[in-house]
């Protein structure tokens, strides 16, 4: 039996080594490939693309899948062994519609249009960008078009549904509708009232100059003292912060130095090594194979969220190194005390850039992509419209309306890599995050924990019943496993409930 | 016609993006990535050279190969096809013999290798090293022992021969061995005379201490002086400065700053540059082909040599840039002249390390490492008695017997990762750079164009006789090409005769 896996586990292997090159060159690309390497460099990942492509879809795994999920085979497999097939069943879905051809190109076409993205933000010029991503947005649509079943005929958010479920396969446009619902019923309210009062907790020492080689080495310091192991990682600059991994022993992140916002550099440092922890603490057994990532993008914003908000914004947290904080940045933080420092923090206000936005006002910043993205793939909205509808956006749910389209449409890399149906994921992650924080606070004492600075209980605990199983488990099951209970936003809706109530002194 | 070569082209296009992957992660892994990775990094490494070998080494290649050698095919091919053909038999030769599973495991074996040296050099303990050194030396003869041919049946040195052809396809131990006799009768003599004369060039100032980062930005500016465009390379630190590439338009180049050394970092730093000018300038037609890279090892060498020595080490060269120098260390160099530097740029005095050797010494240290090598492939010594008899050598030609391993066998990365017989090209570099000094001198008024700091025309000379062409032509026929002469190790000599009798003074 084992024999017939370990047929397929070979074959695996190569397409696990050659994603792993794949990510080395996307890393590589981001943190520090000279201006002009992207079209030849875009060549060799357009052929690395489509072999890696090939590793997986081709008769011989095809047909070692199917015989591996005949019943009498299937029944003597391991638990591990099970999760591999249905990832790679998974796989299947996605991949085996494309022409291989096509989905090379549309590789190339996608690193290329990363730094394109780039450039149209550093020069505020969505035209320069526009064409590009009509692009990505047509292959996009095209591939989900391969996988539409026969059922969903005549519902516009068929495309969309397919994309999203790339993402995590328990949710589409239903229940994520059914989510935004509940945000927009209990949290806008909330948020009109933290507006009224605005004026209530001042962070305008946070704009102050704050020179990047000490910001550089604090940040480095907290992702360690959170968890992140040197050993095993890496950590550099890029346009947009964002974590990687060729396995569990060389994980790396990023982060971008901004000398006049202190607190979105250090959160943007605390948020990718909850990323970088989660990977650091995969099984070894399982790093290298199809089941060696997160459980989900979902469930991996959980961790992040969760060290970036319920533990890096507490005061507990800061008690043992604020003072630290305040040495590196003797001047600027003179007259600022931990318990300013923490209201600051937290503080809830409308801005125009997700990755900067306060917890309240994130899953905006979130519904307003999503119902763009639907639009986007349900034919309401063109590329060349989503400038306008953007701000038009803005102006509707948190009253904004950026000026530029750097500050605007052009913040986030996703798209240009062809990432649609990805952003939801972050709000579900926050959500997943209050989830394991209320269920965690009944098994330990996060305040006495924080305030000695033991981090390692906390990681441990993430580690044994979120981490180490890789992508065995899904969300739900995951969740089931570790808290008893599926899925739940109601934790999202409470936790935010109780904070900024708190905070704010708002009418319970 | 062209139909049988495009494709093989689809076909070599693969191993072409295997390779650029496989380069990056070896760039990687010098520079940048964490401790902990190297085991599950080298199997992801191990995988893709199989792929690699496999991409290249296959019957649809093979027989492709056969039927565009066939006469009639042959004949038809361009000049650059031809070259392609010629190098993919060369390939054949060099890997067809090789089982490809066995390949593999040295692949891995020579990546893990490459960080285990480097913790033997830190810690001064060749016993950690021994033994993964030993299995590279069993692999590479046994390599070398499959391409053995009935010829050579009774030389002692056929299976270095082998290896030596892998870098340079027209020279083997017989014209090496002559090569070696030539500068130990004419330059040896040489040697001993400066050695008494070891007092008049002072060059005490090269001890003091220079601050890294400002070391960091003079080499930057002086490798963008002599031509290295940032725009298509990346510069970066490693233990062993080294030169890499996955195109022309993204070349890398490392240095190690060595705070009491800054003649040694500087001439690092003009040293990676000629290499990398060669790679930037190579034809867009060229890169990410078969054919892409440098015409071999040495004539790569000459071009790095010649940056190094035959410009970087004039004063005509410093003339425009000394006061910049000064500047960067007002303090250290207050009491120096451009006059004094020159001289001690080009001091002559034996040393222990390769690479901080001069010009004179230099092919001393190459001539230890052929004749070490060569005993070792002809088992005269085994792997274990290498310090001795390194020690030993050293002691016999340049009266120096190094204290530690790291100042002695430790000191060089190529043997880690499998390079022997890649040494001698040092050397027969430094002649060819001399052979082309003088036919250029002819052609150019050297000394006029630096003291204007005019390096564009130089730049472009050489890409236009040399770097442009890529493996089209190879060392002989280059040269010829470019100076109507073939290799001839005379010019090596007189250059070096006449620069240190003047420089010193001596008898003519």
């Amino acid at each position: 039996m084992s024999e017939l896996f370990d047929q397929l586990k070979t074959k695996l292997d190569r397409s696990v080594a050659l994603s792993a090159a794949l990510a080395l060159f996307e890393w590589d690309a981001e943190t520090l490939a000279p201006e002009e390497a992207a079209d030849h460099t875009g060549k060799v990942i357009g052929i690395l693309s489509e072999d890696y492509f090939k590793s997986l879809i081709n008769p011989e795994v095809k047909s070692l899948l199917g015989r591996l999920e005949q019943e009498e085979n299937y029944a003597k497999l391991t638990l591990e062994q099970k999760a591999t097939i249905r990832e790679l069943r998974r796989t299947y879905k996605q991949l085996a519609s494309i022409p291989s051809k096509e989905y090379a190109d549309f590789c190339e076409l996608a690193n290329k249009s990363s730094s394109v993205w780039a450039k149209a933000k550093k020069n505020d010029d969505f035209t320069l960008f526009e064409e590009y991503l009509k692009r990505i947005v047509d292959y996009k649509k095209q591939f989900a078009s391969y996988r539409v079943t026969e059922s969903s005929e005549g519902n516009p958010n068929a495309l969309y549904d397919v994309l999203l479920s790339d993402f995590e396969p328990s949710l589409s446009t239903k229940e994520l509708d059914e989510f935004f619902e509940l945000i927009k019923e209990k949290l806008v309210p909330i948020i009109d009232q933290v507006k009224q009062k605005q004026d209530e907790i001042d962070d305008s020492f946070n704009t102050r100059t704050y020179e990047i080689e000490k910001q550089r080495k604090f940040c480095d310091f907290i992702s360690e003292y959170v968890g992140f192991d040197r050993k095993k990682g890496v950590i550099a600059e890029s346009a947009h912060p964002f974590t990687t991994n060729f396995h569990n022993r060389d994980v790396r992140m990023t982060n971008h130095y901004d000398e006049n916002n202190l607190i979105s550099t250090i959160f943007s440092a605390i948020h990718e090594s909850g990323h970088a922890i989660y990977e650091m603490q995969i099984r070894d057994d399982l790093t290298l194979s199809l089941i060696g990532g997160g459980a989900s993008m979902a469930v991996h914003e959980s961790q992040s969220r969760f060290y970036e908000n319920m533990i890096g914004k507490t005061k507990a947290f800061w008690e043992p190194i604020f003072e630290s904080l305040k040495e590196t940045y003797s001047k600027q933080l003179a007259d600022v005390s931990l318990d300013q420092f923490i209201r600051a923090i937290n503080k809830s206000m409308p801005g125009y850039i997700r990755t900067d936005a306060d917890e309240l006002t994130y899953p905006i910043h979130i519904l307003i992509r999503y119902e763009l993205e639907k639009e986007l793939f349900s034919d309401q909205i063109t590329v060349h419209e989503l400038p306008k509808a953007w701000k038009k956006k803005y102006k509707e749910y948190l009253g904004l309306q950026p000026k530029t389209d750097t500050l605007g449409v052009l913040q986030d890399i996703h798209w240009s890599s062809g990432d649609f149906g990805y952003f939801p994921s972050y709000a579900i992650g926050s959500a997943i995050a209050a989830q394991i924080y209320y269920f965690m606070s009944e098994h330990m004492d996060f305040d006495t924990l924080l305030r000695g600075g033991n981090l390692d209980q906390i990681k441990a605990y993430l580690g044994e019943h979120i981490h180490q199983y890789g992508m065995i488990y899904g969300m739900n099951e995951l969740l089931f496993h570790m808290t008893g209970e599926r899925f739940n936003p109601e934790y999202y809706v409470r936790y935010l409930t109780e904070k900024y109530t708190n905070l704010y002194g708002l009418d319970a």
